[in-house]
């Protein structure tokens, strides 16, 4: 049997479990060195790659393998390229397979959003043309959860716990102090075109007369005299009101609520930040004292309260899809497959890359209530699974243990090449 | 022994631990019911009191009491309230005697920050003129850690953990997206006058290389040349920069850089903040991509990640307080001394009232970097072992479980008392 080696890319925002997924493909890689040479990761994911910043994992030892586990962000970098063109002629295409060949690549494991199972469905189709067999297999990753041909996405799992409890949290917090302070109270979350994150934050309450009590979607176009209005009856009801945004709560006509013109002091246009403006529309419509909190990359890198579920899938799609280029498969993501909701089971399966490249998945009117300002009973059937679990990382002096790792590059081969 | 009841209230703020010193109030006055009957709590803290709105702690169950130690926000409401002008003729002190006298009140527990020690003292002080005698005991509890006559304030190490952990956590993101995408990332934290908050962001890293990078703090005049300079060569020397800022960052005119003048879509001035205002600085002057974060009430309510030190703490100052009124003390705060370093050891002791009332401690000149961007060695040894110890509360479906309180009132005996 040929020994080849392979490389192994993080693409577009990292998340609190993507390095899990690098820690399960590094360690089943291990596990089959009779087929697998060196595991290359791009250094920065794909631009490293075309930059032939190939880190040789192999200078990582065992312990900091297994500590990726436990460890946020993209140990290796990550970035947000997309090829441009994805055709024989094009510059960046034919780097990418002398790169392949100078290093002799049998194996490319791409693990991203819809964007990268697409360049990997891309890059697999074109091997054949560049006479370079290769093995191309998609692993899926990102917290907006919006990539079909899955059940779930690696990273969205960790986010909708981080998101739940943080809500949940902060109602306490804002229910004690409404009486003569806050009460209004605003979390702007991720997912610019899928409202899973801010569906997440409804697992905070029981959907009843517990916070939040109102969850705006990109998918429900906002309306601004509904919305003050849900408001106002929530304040008047219970005393405060919790609302959790999507970043991409846009109006009827896909015009987002964050780019509504907020200028600064300096004259500058703000970009970013639905809370603010909502919090705006509150103190002026209504005179309600609010808070608002920006979640952000706190939300993404959270891996101090991970889910265990989640974590548990990132390390399998990783596992998962060494063992299917053991096995012989190509052109397949490593798809989550549930096969029961409660108890919750799971298991891998292989989609074909054609089928989940740029295919996106937004939260269907089903798991939305009528007012569509909360999640039904079927969101919760569906969520409520993924946020299972508390992997907990190990702790030293007060602080998590996470992995340094070396990245330590491999000589060059080939000549410089300009990334544009 | 007479046995008389008492009244406690929480006050300010509330914070991931107040409640662990209810827990600790509590159970150890349920220790000692030959000398305290009942322990009524204020809902809504003192304006409950003034309203004669007093609930029955002895309708909640052992159970209950005790995961109020795992419970963030405050369990019987808090408030914004101090007393205009606490003399004898004042309508709202003359009210509170009344209620005192009424509910046969012998002691008085007052649970916040430099204003609450105030008005215990000054409380403790009339009761004379009332002919009313009664035992008054302060409780510290601040996120801001500026109370002085103790070593720290409960509430202060669980949000120092929480901003610490969070600031690597993001950091680790950040460093991964770098390359090609996000450079500058800004965390906004809590602090209005005191820095303690945003010197707690410096354990993240070892503060040589290590994020953040720069640190903002309300002690410091913010210089805008100089921030851009420090900015500018951090993503030079490392690809990227973390900012930890203080909502208090202000210029050496005492100007908010939050209340910079901020409007929204709307024409809506916007209050708050520092990390927005930032974030532009850096797009327009330095052209850097940025993200930023406003952590706001998920700082102070993060109970999933408390310190153990701090929940500590927060439970032993309130089973301090009421073994102080069984020693016989009044006008006391109890406080926390340490008495070393490292292992870190402390234990309670009795601070006069009138040594601690509105005396604001704030981050001392020596506990700061030459430059004013990050914390020297002398304030590590001082904040690491605030942070010691995940006291993780109970899970059960993947989200916390925290106590749900009856929150009975007694029934009144008083006529009704508007509160201005």
């Amino acid at each position: 049997m040929v020994r080849r080696n392979a490389i192994y890319a993080q693409s577009g925002g990292v998340t609190a479990v993507i390095n899990a997924t690098a820690s399960g493909l590094l360690e089943t890689a291990r596990a089959h060195r009779d087929r697998i040479g060196k595991v290359y990761a791009g250094r920065n994911g794909i631009i490293g790659v075309l930059r032939e910043e190939l880190i040789d994992t192999s200078k990582e030892t065992a312990a900091t393998v297994r500590r990726l586990r436990e460890t946020p962000g993209g140990a290796f970098g990550s970035c947000r390229y997309k090829l441009k063109n994805p055709v024989a002629d094009d510059p960046d295409i034919q780097r990418l397979f002398e790169v392949f060949a100078a290093h002799d690549i049998g194996y490319f494991f791409y693990n991203g959003g819809g964007d990268s199972q697409d360049t990997a469905n891309k890059v697999s189709k074109l091997s054949q043309q560049f006479n370079h067999p290769m093995q191309c297999i998609g692993i899926p990753k990102t917290v907006d959860n919006d990539l079909s041909g899955t059940d779930t996405c690696p990273g969205f799992g960790s986010v909708a716990k981080y998101v739940a409890i943080s809500t949940r949290e902060a109602a306490l917090d804002v229910a004690s102090m409404s009486e003569s302070s806050t009460k209004v109270f605003i979390l702007e979350v991720m997912g610019r075109h899928a409202g899973w994150i801010a569906a997440a934050g409804g697992l905070a309450g029981d959907g009843r007369d517990e916070p939040p009590h109102v969850i705006l979607f990109p998918e429900v176009p906002f309306e601004q005299p509904r919305f003050l209005e849900a408001v106002a009856k929530s304040v008047s009801k219970f005393g405060y009101c919790v609302v959790v945004a999507s970043e991409g709560t846009q109006d009827a006509n896909g015009n987002f609520l964050a780019d509504a013109g907020t200028t600064d002091a300096f004259g500058h246009a703000q970009l970013g930040g639905v809370a603010p403006v909502l919090a705006g529309l509150v103190k002026h419509e209504l005179g309600f004292k609010y808070h608002y909190a920006v979640a952000d990359y706190l939300q993404r890198s959270a891996r101090h309260i991970a889910s265990g579920v989640d974590v548990d899938q990132a390390y399998a799609v990783g596992k998962g899809a060494v063992e299917a280029v053991v096995g012989g498969a190509t052109d397949v993501m490593i798809g989550i497959e549930r096969t029961r909701d409660d108890p919750y089971r799971w298991r891998l399966k292989h989609v074909n890359l054609s089928k989940v490249a740029n295919v996106e998945r937004t939260v269907p009117k089903s798991f939305l209530t009528k007012d569509g300002y909360g999640i039904s009973a079927r969101a919760r059937r569906y969520l409520q699974p993924l946020i299972q679990g508390e992997a907990y990382p190990a702790y030293k002096h007060g602080m998590p243990v996470y992995a340094t790792v070396k990245n330590q590059l491999v000589p060059k081969k080939l000549r410089s090449y300009e990334v544009s």
